[in-house]
């Protein structure tokens, strides 16, 4: 059996998404002939399989979840849209008439950005945009779960610090997570305390998505409660100043600079 | 990494998938409050990965393809429904009054149709079968793409032979099938290449189905042209006496049973 080839999997799978949704571009086909639901598959590393439409990537406002609504009501200022994808979220802010740049790894979702109308776009890490920017932020949005990308206890302060370079005075982040803690399902609450026994955060996922042939390696994808992110942050120069737990299991936290002694 | 377990992939898709239609049942959720689709995942052996809804099994007739209601008017007598899952097409031919026995290798596929109203329900595989229904049928129905249980050249005419095993005089399969030769995909194109190269049919898909943790071995699963079918047809009980192409790639295959010789 061959292993699928490692590539820009979000790429391909949103290029394709909005292909399905606008009829510009090559869709995906079943047969040859019929059209394909556009499904992203995401693998994790005890076995378990989902996969996941993926048109909701490209959803215009009315079709968002409250918490998404909410979270961009608490932006101000120059926005950095990290993880932007399709551009879902900065394309608003942008028809808002905000200063919003989108900022993604993804070679092909940065292109469907930009064609969707996303005027400042950035296809790079995070780390490697805070070495190089010109441009200091407000707000840094993590929207669709992207609280994530801190991933756990080793990498979270390196990304929250790259923020910190990239920000401005009074800078803050806004982050919606999931707390994971509130299932009954036994392979999920055995795959926490498996996490916690090899001293990993208990929603640490080790995932890696799969679209087509493509795969991503395999990384890691933070789960927490909102206690766990407090305490992600301790020695950071972000602070948990508030979270909004309305939509639960998911939630917004706002996290803010806490200003260099001078 | 863990490997998925191997088990009833089928069956507690379609468990869950009736869940998530009619509320009975624990539903798969997500963040263990969120519902979440339930998507049937399909790996090739060259790395291809798909997942598609798995609820369209449970379609009502309102809801179906043309060429299943088409299928439907060719059955006369008493049907076996080979592969009948959760017993979509079985229990309305059981509806209008037919005689019909729904067989599948998935106990859990079975307990849903068995569940849903299905009278006549037996779990088991199709060679086994053969062995010891005191039944004789005189219609097959192998629908949503089940000519795809013909697997190869190999397994084709051993698969028959069960057939002709549990066939009344005059009797006839009702098969719906995809010819897989329409595609400009060159993934699809390149896999039907190699698979000549190694004396194996084009379509002759090598799959393994993957739902949450669960997998099934890998399998072959067939999709072939009329021309290849009326091919694996020579030398068995079996011959192709109609076509219908009106809903291509799809195509629902007729054959009857050839009378042996006294």
């Amino acid at each position: 059996m061959q292993e699928p080839v490692i590539g820009d999997v979000w790429g391909e799978m949103i290029r394709d998404a909005y292909a399905v949704r606008t009829g510009v571009g090559p869709r995906p086909l079943a047969g040859g002939r019929v059209p394909r639901p556009v499904i992203e598959v995401i693998e994790r590393d005890d076995g378990l399989i989902n996969g996941a439409p993926a048109d909701h990537y490209l959803d215009e406002p009315a079709d968002w979840q409250p918490h998404d609504h909410r979270a961009l009501r608490l932006c101000r200022g120059q926005v950095l849209d990290i993880g932007t994808g399709a551009g879902r979220t900065a394309i608003e802010l942008q028809r808002r008439g905000m200063a919003v740049t989108g900022l993604d790894t993804s070679r092909g979702a940065i292109d469907i950005a930009r064609r969707r109308g996303l005027r400042d776009v950035v296809a790079t890490t995070i780390d490697a945009y805070a070495e190089r920017a010109a441009t200091k932020y407000d707000t840094f949005l993590l929207l669709g779960n992207n609280l994530g990308l801190l991933e756990g206890a080793e990498r979270a302060p390196v990304f929250l610090s790259a923020l910190a370079k990239l920000a401005k005075p009074g800078a803050r982040i806004v982050a919606q997570g999931t707390d994971p803690y509130g299932t009954t399902d036994p392979v999920h609450a055995e795959y926490h305390r498996r996490n916690r026994e090899r001293g990993r955060i208990g929603g640490q996922l080790r995932l890696r998505l799969r679209y087509r042939r493509l795969a991503t390696e395999w990384f890691d994808y933070l789960n927490c409660s909102p206690e766990e992110l407090a305490r992600l942050l301790d020695g950071t120069r972000w602070r948990l100043t508030s979270i909004d737990l309305d939509d639960k299991p998911y939630y917004l936290a706002v996290m803010e600079l806490i200003e260099s002694p001078i």
